[in-house]
């Protein structure tokens, strides 16, 4: 009896609460993505490890997980599995895998967990769920204003009323790079320097594109492409932008998309939240086009982030199919939540709306009864399982928070009776058998509902 | 682009169908069992390796995914953590470590996946869902009998009406076996064969007992105790049995524990699905009492099984914790509900009750205008994402299976209505702009809600 019983390093049990609290949240993702059209999708939380090497960059190939194979090979050390790492590049795997069973516009969501062997830390965990929605099959703007449309409407109707969508597009930043003096082979490189400018500032980046050989000149331009007013407004920098990319077509091009996409956000839940950030590059190395990252005030990562990856799907099928998407990470949405008390009052906080107590080992079968009567009632059950003397029974229910208890002693046996006690006001009342149901749930905060 | 496409090797993508399906039976399990009182756990998808091994035998061990040591461990192929075999050792587990957090009579449900790298084959893969429920904390026989009402009300809300549960208990076996001569310390071997009863015959498990070092009479003694009449009654076999097992003490203890469960059963939805059979075994090597098997003509295996384990919890905690449970399996009922046709009509088959087309390029921003308004009132709409000929949208929208299509062309701006065609029928008609969702929702098969 030396056994562990810690869960792994950086993983976590969810106790119920824990639960309710995530099933919440996942319920209402679900909901709007589905109102948006997007249909559900999952895949095995483990892939083949080509699949997932080489997709990432260097980080992630080392983050992932490995699997051992199986039998005899067991003990040559090979890893020929890897547990899912993002549900990007499966989705990319099953467009090619399954292009001529989906639909020409292959609207999908997906609300899995990934894994990542990265250092746990606060609100970084090494298995943590991924929201997903992304539109395969179409370059039109319509599907960035619709997807940043659909995680804005997920925010509002989980309670958020204050963040913002940070704005941006790889070819413009391309063009900035460009007219700022930085050769094209250093640009990703620069990227990943300048996707850090929140974390470290602007005298960290500078050391940063030092210190990747781009020199102090082109690195200072490009600086001072990101200062900006206090409170810029989009018409700002669409402005500012367009005299700086000036001669950089797919950079200009990309500005036009920006202006499309806030064009058709006007109207939507996305409209107000939209703003441009010229410094947002995202780390990812697959985005092609427009970028999208979330940021509330009380939070130093974002909510999520998403953007346009027209190449990834060509990576596994060679056909180039244009897809664009948007990810909400669920354990920071829950951190922010929780911190600042956002969930509903209604959510359960026990599992059982009714104690059935047993009035003794010889009624235990009618108590079944009576609770196999209340539950098609529409209401939560939980037996004691022993014949205890009734105050202990009484105090676990209220140990447990369990609002209502329900007693069949011989007089109430006799009447076709039950005696209904409430934990919370500690009054109780006989009340007809057949009634019991409907007289309890009309005592409770929420509203079940009745079986057919 | 050599890139391989298909899932891993025994494992499923799910596409929008197969999710809803699968999605329609998890949402009947879990309402079910909290209707029971079970509360939801959920526990991570990997175990540090030792809180696996030596749980479930030599198989179970040889079974588990291993994964690897990260950063440079990894050369050494040593693993350290391995996926989920089942879900009741994450249970003992997370009892043993959270046993001051829970209530004295812990109630759980857990739906999640688990791995087993074994021979895939028709109804079985390496990734698969199980429906748990466990309570904690009891020895009465009413813990037996509230999870075998739980999943037969589950199975009967699914439509299943031909399942019965196999009922045996571990100490009536033993006792069997004692009177029928085989030595103590050739019990869990016996079982092993006995298990393989509807698999392999009486034949085969003759020849596996004489294999296993059993003696043909105390074996021919064994299985002589299985014959039966045809259609035997519980009350039978209570009979039969006590006299088989007059002279061990457990073995009677365990026949009254068989007449607790079904006389407390008689008045719940398991009471005429229970089936006492002597020659059920069970695979796994923690069962100390009761143990369940569901059966359905159609199906070879079981659609689930379970049982008291009063000894697992004390592996990891030192504390005897008695605990009893029942797993349903999630992918064979899925079978037999697809084979059977037993899905309803009122399933979606498609992500969209409506399709918002776009009149052209400059009236896209009023396209999502209109889907909001739709979305708010309640329906699932899908904004095509291009300005393609208006009978191109259509044809989309018809090959997709969406029963709705709406259109604003300049006449309808003008008169501030919407044109909404149904594809089913054909016809169109226009409609108040403001009336359009209530219009479409009172026609659509399913009843979709308007948000608050």
């Amino acid at each position: 009896m030396s056994e562990v019983t810690k869960p792994a390093r950086g993983m976590r049990d969810f106790l119920p609460d824990d639960v309710r609290r995530r099933a919440y949240v996942i319920g209402v993702v679900a909901e709007v993505y589905e109102r948006y059209g997007f249909e559900p999708l999952e895949t095995p939380a483990v892939e083949n490890i080509e699949t997932l090497l080489g997709k990432y960059g260097e980080e992630g190939n080392r983050l992932i997980f490995k699997i051992l194979k199986r039998g005899e090979h067991e003990r040559t050390g090979e890893a020929d599995l890897a547990l899912r790492y993002d549900l990007t590049v499966p989705l990319a795997r099953v467009v090619a895998e399954h292009r001529n069973r989906l639909p020409r516009f292959f609207k999908r969501y997906q609300i899995q967990p990934v894994w990542r062997a990265d250092r746990p830390a606060r609100g970084r965990f090494r298995e943590f769920y991924q929201c997903d929605v992304d539109a395969i099959g179409s370059t039109s703007p319509v599907v960035e204003a619709e997807v940043c449309a659909a995680v804005s409407e997920v925010l509002e109707r989980l309670g958020f009323d204050d963040f913002v969508i940070r704005l941006n597009h790889r070819e413009v930043l391309r063009g900035l790079l460009e007219a700022s003096g930085v050769p094209g082979a250093l640009h990703d490189t620069a990227l990943v320097a300048i996707d850090k400018l929140d974390k470290i500032g602007v005298d960290g980046v500078r050391a940063e594109l030092a210190a990747r050989g781009i020199d102090a000149g082109a690195a200072a331009r490009t600086l001072d492409a990101f200062a900006k007013p206090s409170s810029p407004s989009n018409a700002y920098w669409l402005g500012t932008l367009e005299s700086r990319v000036a001669g950089h077509a797919a950079g200009l091009q990309g500005l036009e998309t920006l202006r499309a996409i806030l064009s058709l956000s006007a109207s939507t839940p996305a409209g107000p939240r939209l703003q441009i950030d010229p410094s947002l590059a995202r780390g990812l190395s697959y985005y092609t086009g427009a970028i999208f990252e979330i940021a509330v005030p009380d939070l130093a990562g974002s909510l999520g982030g998403g953007g346009r990856y027209d190449g990834l799907v060509g990576m596994f099928s060679g056909e180039q199919v244009p897809a664009c998407g948007f990810s909400l990470g669920l354990e920071r949405i829950l951190v922010v939540m929780g911190e600042r008390g956002m969930f509903p009052a209604s959510l359960p906080t026990t599992g059982a709306d009714v104690l059935a107590t047993i009035w003794n080992a010889d009624t235990a079968g009618d108590t079944l009864a009576l609770a196999r009567l209340l539950r098609s009632g529409g209401l939560r059950v939980e037996v004691y399982p022993e014949a205890d003397k009734l105050g202990k029974q009484m105090k676990y229910a209220a140990s447990r928070g369990i609002p209502f208890a329900v007693i069949v002693g011989d007089d109430e046996r006799a009447a076709g009776t039950v005696m209904v006690k409430d934990l919370r006001s500690g009054t109780q009342q006989p009340v007809p058998r057949n009634e019991t149901a409907g007289w309890i749930r009309d005592r409770l905060a929420h509203a079940p509902t009745p079986t057919a």
